[in-house]
Order: C-alpha cells, then sequence, then structure tokens
C-alpha cells in the first residue's frame, strides 16, 4: 500500500538513484525507474544535473510513463532535455500524448527542433496540434484537450455505455457531451448518472441542458475560476456556432490556479512574471529583477534631490535626517499591505469595480487609525528625546509619520484598482511602484512640515 | 445555453436584485433566485448589506439549493446570517449536506447555537459531525466527506453497478474504492473501469492495487500537493489499520491551492492569515496589520539611534542624508524579490532544505551583479553631482548601495529558509522583517563606510 510521498521520501529517493548512477548500475537503475510514479521523477529531476538528468532520460523506455513524465517536469527542464533528443525518439513518446500536451511540448523547443518532430508526426495530428499551437498563449484553446466523448441526444443509455467502451482516448471522462442533430452542445451526463438510469432512456431525457461552456480565446484564469465556482470536472470549449472543440479539465485548473495566484505575487515585488525564475541562471534572474529596480533607482535619484534641497534645514537641525528611515519604513510597510490586500482581493475575485471605491475608503480609515497611533507614538518619543533639539521636533515626526501612512493605505489600496482600470496587470507594477512613491511623497511631506513648523 | 459568467453579468445580477429588493417585489425575487446557481447568489451576498441578505436567504425555499449557498458563501458572511435564524429552518438545510459540510458550518457558527441545531440532529449525524469537528483544523479529517462508496473486493462489476444505483449520498463518485474481507482499503477502480469491463469480473480483478491515502491528520496542503501532483480526482482518508474514514474530492482541494497560495502572500505582508481580511471591519483590520508595524517601528527607533550616533559626521556632511531614502529603498526592494522568489518557491515545492543552499547562494550572485551595477551607477552620479562637498562620496555611497543590496538578497533568500527549518512558517515574518532589520543594516553600513572614507 503506497502512502504519501513526503518530501522526506522524496529526497531518499533522490539519494538512492543519485548512489545508482555513481556506481553506473545501468539494471538498478532501470527497474527504479519503473517503480517511481512519473510525477515522482519529475519532481526528482528538479535535484538533477544536466548529465544526471540526460542518463535518467536516456533509461526510460516505457512509452507512456515517459509521456506522463514530460507533460509534469518544470517547463525550463524540458528544453534542454530534448534539445539534442532524436526526434524519432521523441515522437514515441508524442503518440502517448493528446494533442494539447503536445502542443505544450513544442511550444518550449527551439523552432526547428519543434518542426523536425512535427514531420514525423501523421498529417492528421499535425493539423490538430498546429491548430491548438495557433491559439494564444493561456487562453482556454491552447490547454483544451480535443479527445472529448460526445454521443448525439437520441443515443439510448445502453448504447452510450457501450460506445464508452470502443473510446480508448480520454483518460479522464467523466462527463458525456450530448450534442443535437446539427451537432452542436445540447447537455452533459455525468457517467454516474448515465450508468444508474434506465438502459433504455435516450440522453436527451436524462441529460442535463443547461452547460457552462467557454470559446477557447477565454482567458485560463476565467476557466479556472469557473471550474473552481460551480465545482465542475471539466469544461467543454465551444466555437461561435456552439461545436465542442475541447475541454479543459480539472485537473489542468489546479496548476493554473496554483501558477496564476502566486503569479501575482512575484509581479508584485517586480520579479516578473517567469513562474520558473528559480530554475533560471543568475543573469537571467538579474535581468528580470533589473527593471523594476531601476525604476527604484530613479525614484531614489528623485529623493535625493528632494533632500538636498532642504539642506539648509537639515545642516542647522541635523537630527531630521534620524527619523528619515522610520517614516520611509512604516510608509513602505503600511503600503505594501494595502496593495497585497487589495491584489490578493482581485485575484481571489472579491475586488472589483463595483466595491473598489468602499475598499479605498476602508484602507484610509485603517491608515487614519493606525497612523494616528504610531505618530502618537514616535511623536511623544521625538518629543522628550530631542526637547533639547527642539520642543516642536515631535511634533514634526508625529505628524509626518501619521500623513505618510495615511498616504500610504491611499496609494497602495488606489495603485492597483486604477491600473487594472485602466487595463493594465495591477500586479506587474505595484510593489516597487507603491514603494518608491510613498518614498519620495513621504521624504517631501516630511520636510515641508519641518519647513513649517520648527522655527528659523 | 447559459453561458460564462463574468464579472459584468454579476453585476446586471447584482443591479437587478437590488431594484427587486427597493420594490420589495418578493414573487419576482423568489423567481430570480429560482434561476440563479447558488455559487452565484454566494458571490452576490458579498455585495449585499446584513437587511438585504437576511431579506433574501428568507425567501430561499429550495434546502438542496440553500444548503449549496451556504458552503459557497464567504466564512464572514456565514456567521451574522445564522445568527438569529431558527435553529429548525436550518436544519433543513442542512439535512442536504454531508458531515464535513455541516462541521464546517457548525465551526463557523457560536457554540450554543452550534448547540441547538446539533440538538436537532439525529443521533447518527450528531456523531459523525462530532466525530470531524474533533480533527485538527485544516486536517485532512476536517474537509473530508464520509460519504463513500466501498464495496468488497470479491463483488462482481454488474453487482457493483447496481450497488452504484441504489446509492444515492456522493454527489461526486467518479472513483470506487474497494476493501478486503477485513474491511481494509484493498484497490480503486474508476467508475469508467468498471462500465466498460466484463460484467462478470471481480473487482479484485480489475481495480488498481496501488492507492495513495492520507490519514485524518495529515495538514490539507499535503492533501493538495498529492492531489494536484498525482490529478487525482478524489484521494482517501484511512485511520491506522487501513480502513476508509472518508475522502478529499479535487473540488476542496482546488479552494485550498487558492486560499493556501495566497494566503502565504498575506502573511509575509505583515497582515496575519486572515483569508477574509477584506470583509472585516476597519477596526479589526488594523488590529490585524498592528503588529507587525509595531516591529517596523522599534526597527525604526533603532535606525533612529545609530543615525544620531552619527551626529558628527552628519553634522558636517549633511548630503549623506540625502542618499539616506536610495540606498535603503533599494536594499528593500531588492530583499523583497529574494523572500518572495524563495517564500513562493517552498510553496510549489521547489526550494526545500536540498537546494537550499545553491538557492541562497544564487540570490548572493545576483546581489553581486545588480549591487554592482547600480553601485556603479549611483557612484558615477554622487561624484559628478557632489564632487564639491567630497570626491570621495561617489566612493562612499556606491559602496553602500553595494553592500546594502547583497546583504538584502542575503537576508531575503535566507531569513524563509531558516524559518522554516526552525519550524516558523516562513511567510509569517519575511516581509516586515526582512525590509526592517535592511533598513538597520543598510543605514548602519552607509555611516560606517562614509566614517571610514571621509577625511575628518
Amino acid at each position: 500500500m503506497r502512502k504519501e510521498l513526503y518530501g522526506h521520501e522524496i529526497s531518499v529517493l533522490r539519494d538512492t538513484f543519485r548512489r545508482l548512477l555513481r556506481r553506473h548500475a545501468k539494471t538498478n537503475i532501470v527497474k527504479l525507474i519503473k517503480k517511481t510514479h512519473p510525477a515522482d521523477l519529475a519532481l526528482l529531476f528538479r535535484y538533477f544535473n544536466d548529465v544526471e538528468q540526460k542518463t535518467l532520460f536516456n533509461l526510460m523506455d516505457d512509452p507512456e510513463k515517459t509521456a506522463e513524465f514530460l507533460i509534469e517536469l518544470d517547463d525550463g527542464i524540458v528544453a534542454p532535455l530534448l534539445e539534442d533528443e532524436d526526434p524519432q525518439r521523441i515522437v514515441q513518446f508524442f503518440r502517448e500524448l493528446g494533442s494539447n500536451d503536445q502542443a505544450y511540448i513544442l511550444g518550449l523547443l527551439p523552432e526547428e527542433k519543434a518542426q523536425s518532430i512535427m514531420d514525423l508526426m501523421r498529417a492528421e495530428e499535425q493539423e490538430e496540434v498546429e491548430e491548438i499551437m495557433a491559439y494564444p498563449e493561456d487562453s482556454a484553446g491552447s490547454i483544451m484537450s480535443t479527445d472529448v466523448f460526445t454521443l448525439n441526444q437520441d443515443t439510448l443509455a445502453k448504447d452510450a455505455i457501450a460506445a464508452l467502451q470502443g473510446f480508448e482516448q480520454a483518460e479522464m471522462v467523466f462527463y458525456l457531451y450530448v450534442t443535437d442533430e446539427d451537432n452542436r452542445l445540447a447537455g452533459v451526463i455525468s457517467l454516474r448518472d448515465l450508468v444508474t438510469t434506465k438502459p433504455d432512456a435516450t440522453l436527451k431525457d436524462i441529460m442535463i441542458k443547461q452547460v457552462h461552456s467557454v470559446r477557447p480565446e477565454t482567458d485560463q484564469e476565467e476557466v479556472a475560476k469557473i471550474v473552481s465556482r460551480y465545482n465542475y470536472l471539466a469544461l467543454p470549449v465551444v466555437d461561435m456556432e456552439n461545436h465542442i472543440l475541447g475541454i479543459v479539465t480539472v485537473d489542468d485548473v489546479v496548476d493554473i490556479i496554483r501558477e496564476e495566484a502566486t503569479e501575482d505575487f512575484l509581479q508584485m515585488a517586480g520579479v516578473g512574471k517567469d513562474r520558473e525564475i528559480l530554475l533560471k541562471s543568475t543573469f537571467e534572474e538579474s535581468k528580470l529583477r533589473f527593471p523594476w529596480l531601476f525604476a527604484t533607482w530613479l525614484g531614489g535619484i528623485v529623493a535625493t534631490i528632494i533632500v538636498t534641497s532642504f539642506g539648509d534645514l537639515l545642516n542647522r537641525i541635523f537630527v531630521l535626517a534620524a527619523f528619515m528611515p522610520i517614516i520611509a519604513g512604516m510608509g513602505g510597510n503600511m503600503g505594501t499591505q494595502s496593495s497585497t490586500i487589495v491584489v490578493r482581493g482581485m485575484a481571489t475575485g472579491r475586488v472589483d469595480f463595483g466595491n473598489a471605491f468602499k475598499i479605498i475608503l476602508k484602507e484610509i480609515r485603517v491608515g487614519l487609525i493606525l497612523g494616528a497611533f504610531y505618530g502618537l507614538l514616535l511623536g511623544i518619543y521625538a518629543y522628550f528625546r530631542f526637547y533639547d533639539v527642539s520642543p516642536y521636533l515631535g511634533l514634526v515626526v508625529g505628524l509626518s509619520i501619521y500623513c505618510s501612512m495615511l498616504i500610504a493605505t491611499t496609494i497602495g489600496a488606489f495603485v492597483p484598482i486604477f491600473l487594472r482600470r485602466i487595463g493594465v496587470d495591477p500586479a506587474i507594477a505595484t510593489g516597487p511602484f507603491v514603494t518608491t512613491s510613498i518614498d519620495i511623497l513621504g521624504v517631501s511631506i516630511y520636510f515641508l512640515i519641518a519647513t513649517a513648523l520648527l522655527p528659523v
């Protein structure tokens, strides 16, 4: 009886593979590969270097398992692994895959390589793959499986079951889609209802007529939302005439949800939207992180210019410099909190334009409360600690941190909502943009208040 | 034919409900409720106030639909909605729910209310619910459905199909679990395999004998990982003797994945792990955000003390203050980027102790590259801009930002890995802790370098 493969078991398996690889114990490696689930093999590949990966891959001989392994493998590993591989061998594995999985792997390979594999495929398969590859990236069309089990609505239940027995392709059949005389999607029946109904009922009698469906251009995030909201196991993809093109199954949706949910936060931190950033080289990662750091850098230069313009004041009361970090830090964290709450709310569907204004107002109220509290706290500290410098210093820093925190919640909540309104992905810019603008505004307000309140 | 309900359609529906509510058009409201999917109703409730919610809820009369609606509703809405409701009415809806869903709702209610509902349930149902409520929060036991379809391994395929027809309870049957003579989990058969096999085959002959299972104490996040890694539709939960206690189905896993994936980032921003923070009151949200802001505040005071201790230097060269924001800002963003990458990597399973060291080293290399670039850039700017103040100032700020960015990537990558090693949730503290410590270290290094390099 197999139990869950926790992290511990994965590392035991990894060490066993390593030991066998060192000893060049081919027969044992082949045996171990046979015993290991393809999904676990894919996971293990993260820990092996290029040479180890190639050695193991060359020892895989079960086409079905190897095909599943390739699908489960991280994007970043697939290309280098298959690059020098004989197209003939790759095509062997491809025979075990649906068109959407074939398209996915071909999309990861250099064009030439992909073409050489395509040339070895049957004309009909080629066509199907090309069709899928023509859909936009991350659309329902690009992830749908084209092996769908459909039957006409006049079919009898018993004939439907017989037909099911002849349908080898689809690994995940739980719904039977029913079409009308014009071959349009007319209804859906769960396998369970099919089995438990009277054998002589027609599908038309037992099918559910309200079927949710999406178009091939629909974004996969939208597909994931529908599947998760209504607890579907699959969602049909139809064309303008309501003919079924394919289905998106829940197992793909699970992966999409995980990736999309976390992708937002990579973008918020300004590290691009590359899901496999951990597998990138040092140089590539640096390139991904470069642009937003540059924006921060420019913002920093602006802050420098602002501070310098208050040179006389600083020259007189250098203690003012000591409170710059706390004012910027509190504002920065406060702003990040607000934009994290809002960006996450948009990802889970809890923030939209209908309630955006209410949410911004609430963040402002939170800013008023927390700003007042921390302003008072810092003001009291500064008053007693630096009474000798100026009795007004407490008021200056207290008021400044209050303003900075209030501005921070406002900007933090407003920016992602505004970006979405103008059609920009709110996660892209939010993080560094919010902290940088809060930095600049915070420092300006601080020195303006100081100029106004501190006696010359 | 029903198409996907996009945000637009939801807001149309919301406005229609509002209009009908204003007009007290009861009959029309009841009709509209009947036409609306329970999941959509649950979504709509986010936009209605308490009074509107109560009015609508009182007009729901289909027990099955209302039960589904309650399950789909946000946690934060369930309690106020049911608080003053007649237990008799609630029990009506409860009859339509599985024990796990009953336990979930009871867990949201005040103890007294929950008890008054329990008292109205049948003894057997009560027992089942109490059993589930005894499992730890967020464990497999607390989310499993106890309505499982199991049969003995000696059953014939045709008898199994007949048995399936008599099994009303389970809404989501796609696997048939097979037990041995001691009633232990022995295998699993997909419904499709059952239907397409010879009627006289025994289940033992056609079942898959390797079944993944978890224990009721297993964390739901682990359950979600297994289901998503191996593309399962359900996962059995077994006791120590391998008797089936229940199953966790993929539709619950989808919700868990979304919540867990985004929860990390709320924690990283220091706003607690309350998934429904958007539904909290202003005051409650302020309370959730308070603790980490306090940590930031303390860190800021430390920074203040450090800066003040370099008072003589600042007093002489006040321009030094102008570069504090850029040094802190670049370090802060750099550190947030690194810890976001690592925390997300741990959430998706790509970072573990096996490769933690390698990942920290890579982050350090990224820090070396980007730090060198931006150090040079800022150094050149400061050299030309403030040559009159000191020809060394370029060197001081360039070197400082270089060190600050290098330290930022190191701390940003190290802290979450270290927290996890010592058994603390890495997301809890990472964000504010990383930025605050980078602030303090950055400012210290800056003034130390300035003291060392700038002529007295």
